[in-house]
């Protein structure tokens, strides 16, 4: 038996606002931060993990990791892993710390850091990289993961237990196609909002040229800025390529529906967060308004509650889960189980600091053990900051490499993690 | 011109649990506990706001407080008052802060602290109560403190205009009623989950002698104890008294639906939180399956766009704002309007550590200058915590006496806070 001994946190920023890569319409100069801890035993364990945040504020987010040091630091590690829905409904279940949110923002990301650190521990102990480790596992152990609470007038253990039982058969033969083919991905570099034109048509190129299945573009900040960079990138992708669109959250609903019928001509393989993310039946009134335009969603969809919601109103034919956004693997699970029980594909929010090291991971177990399929689905990709994890993704031919280094994905260098420490300013 | 020189905050913890006041379903243990900030200028203004939470994380609720000494410490506090409504939309406007929720969570409260202490300065300054500055206010004034963002499909300025002018009409009368007979209280004394059947008889014969218009008892935990309590309280209150019920979140849809049915005989009130209060579909769901009993929610409602939705669904029958939850005052208006024009009646959440104190100016105001009426509502009343507050809350005949003292109510003694700011432990 080995105890947990430490909760170390660091507040990480990097200075991103300084080149405005990842500006849009609702966050024009992020600097891309993790609020990183690390899980340590007296057996040397050391698991990590993060919140990305885009700045001001991350200190706060360190503060709520820190908060759980106490249903960790001391106690045997082994039980905690041997039972890890246990472990993340009791952590989850606090009522104390439940009230600040419940199960939302900063508390909740807390929580899914310090569960994601403990799954980063457990998939290292058994030399797996995590969806291997997920992928692995019997239909009645991925169930016991999940809380359902608030769920069961959509997804019961026993749907769930029913979608696991039958993607059983055909585990091992697509495992091995992730490790020969990987996953695809798709790729936001080229359509930032800070971005001029040549930028845009030259990256979009380089995209194409990179075997990306799909590049993205940043709208909602001006109609007429948005056509011309539609059609710049149609003229260099051609009129089949898939190319998506994302509003930040910038829009009304009644003007999410005018605005992306004007860019309709252009064909957008989807409208991603058109608004409020809590707005489920706005959301709705969008899909209606813009068919057959897809909306996407979820980057910042707080909860496997908000999920639910959006599939049962047939808000969204695209679903973007985030690694880091709620509370760790475990609700993931729920939020992949959801989606396989609406028949909704999952094509995960990444970019921002270690979040496409992350989320591939729940894809490819999604693939595996899930839904079964990588058919209409893609992990985004953000080719920005890869440098300082340990195992940085591995892109080739535009598709996620399968990682089989043991882990979670989310351990960042030594070096980096000391060099991007927050010392209260940065310099341009 | 004076400036602003210090967000002063305490973490401020009550050892409630050591006597079960507050217990139910969900918070079996609650330290009633206050994130507190006060707001000082050069001039001498102290500006006294509180996010209210229950023990376990108040420190990270005050370190988001702390966060936001950047956005006002050293400016002019002059033009922050005069433009309340521009000064709200840029705090929250934020983006790498609004990251951190979006507009949800620990963040988002701290931003309603800092907006609840400046409208203490603002209200102190002009020597009115919270309730009465609001209501002299203009209807172009009263719009301009909104943020319509994400709610033009359900309210628009020129809905929220048109409510508040047909409200200026009476509003000298209603101010003079209200100063006069007060406004209607309720109270959830005698039902927590803690109290044994004698001490609820006792409480609840009480409360009608205090000649409060309802009781609350906290329900959800065992169905056959909320059986036997319901109808002890029957037998005390009789057939007539209005008796609510409170599930704090505890059920899933369709439990919800038995548990309130087999209740039901009872006649409650209303069913309060009933399930997830992210649920929006979950809650219109058990609003047709318990009809004509109603429901209730709205103490852990995010903000305006989650009470917009359960609005638009008609998910609720009584809509319970919260004074510290969201925003802070000006996200308040903002729900306020958005029951005006769903013709929906508020009943304030309170209780807690100053709830009462804070929500009593809301509903005031919404009496004199939005709704126009006090038509089937009331204010929750907890008999806690009323000494710590250098203006507590003064019940008469069951009703909430209008305050007079300039100010929002949330000034703390400085005895209390002195006294109850947290060490690390509770003695028993």
């Amino acid at each position: 038996m080995s105890r947990i001994v430490a909760l170390e946190t660091s507040d990480i920023r990097f200075p991103t606002s300084l080149s405005l890569d990842g500006s849009d319409a609702m966050n024009p100069d992020p600097d891309y931060s993790a609020a990183y801890v690390i899980v340590r035993t007296d057996a040397g364990d050391a698991g990590h993990a993060f919140v990305f945040t885009i700045g001001r504020g991350n200190d706060v987010q360190v503060t709520a990791i820190d908060a759980l040091a106490g249903h960790l630091v001391g106690r045997e590690i082994e039980p905690l892993l041997d039972d890890m829905g246990g472990t993340f409904r009791d952590i989850i279940g606090d009522s104390q710390l439940r009230w600040l949110g419940p199960e939302k923002g900063v508390m909740h990301m807390a929580i899914g850091a310090v569960i994601n650190a403990l799954w980063d521990i457990k998939a290292k102990r058994a030399g797996l990289p995590l969806w291997q480790l997920l992928s692995r596992m019997t239909p009645d152990e991925i169930v016991d993961l999940v809380d359902f609470r608030y769920l069961t007038n959509a997804l019961t253990r026993e749907d769930a237990l029913g979608i696991l039982r039958a993607a059983e058969k055909g585990r091992e033969e697509r495992e091995r196609q992730l490790l020969a083919t990987g996953y695809p991905g798709y790729t936001t570099s080229p359509g930032w909002l800070g971005y001029s034109d040549e930028k845009l048509e030259r990256l979009a190129r380089e995209a194409m040229a990179d075997g990306f299945t799909q590049i993205k573009l940043k709208v909602g900040a001006d109609l007429q800025d948005d056509i011309r960079r539609f059609r710049k990138a149609r003229e260099v992708c051609g009129p089949d390529f898939p190319i998506a669109i994302d509003a930040n959250q910038r829009w009304e609903v009644s003007e999410a529906i005018e605005w992306v019928n004007a860019l309709a001509e252009f064909h957008p393989a989807w409208i991603e967060e058109p608004t409020s993310p809590d707005d489920v039946l706005g959301h709705a009134e969008i899909a209606r308004g813009v068919a057959p335009i897809r909306v996407a969603t979820g980057e910042h969809a707080q909860n496997r509650m908000i999920f639910k919601q959006l599939l049962q109103a047939q808000a969204i034919e695209v679903m973007q889960i985030d690694a880091v956004r709620v509370a760790g693997v475990n609700e993931n699970i729920a939020n992949l189980l959801l989606a396989a029980k609406f028949g909704v594909p999952v094509c995960p929010h990444a970019g921002g600091v270690g979040l496409c090291e992350a989320v591939q991971h729940l894809s490819m177990f999604d693939f595996v053990a899930v839904s079964g399929t990588r058919e209409g689905r893609m992990i985004e990709y953000v080719d920005h900051l890869h440098e300082h994890f340990v195992v940085p993704t591995d892109i080739r031919g535009g598709s996620y490499t399968a990682p089989t280094a043991p882990g979670n994905g989310m351990e960042m260098k030594a070096g980096s993690i000391a060099e991007y420490t927050w010392r209260g300013q940065h310099v341009a």
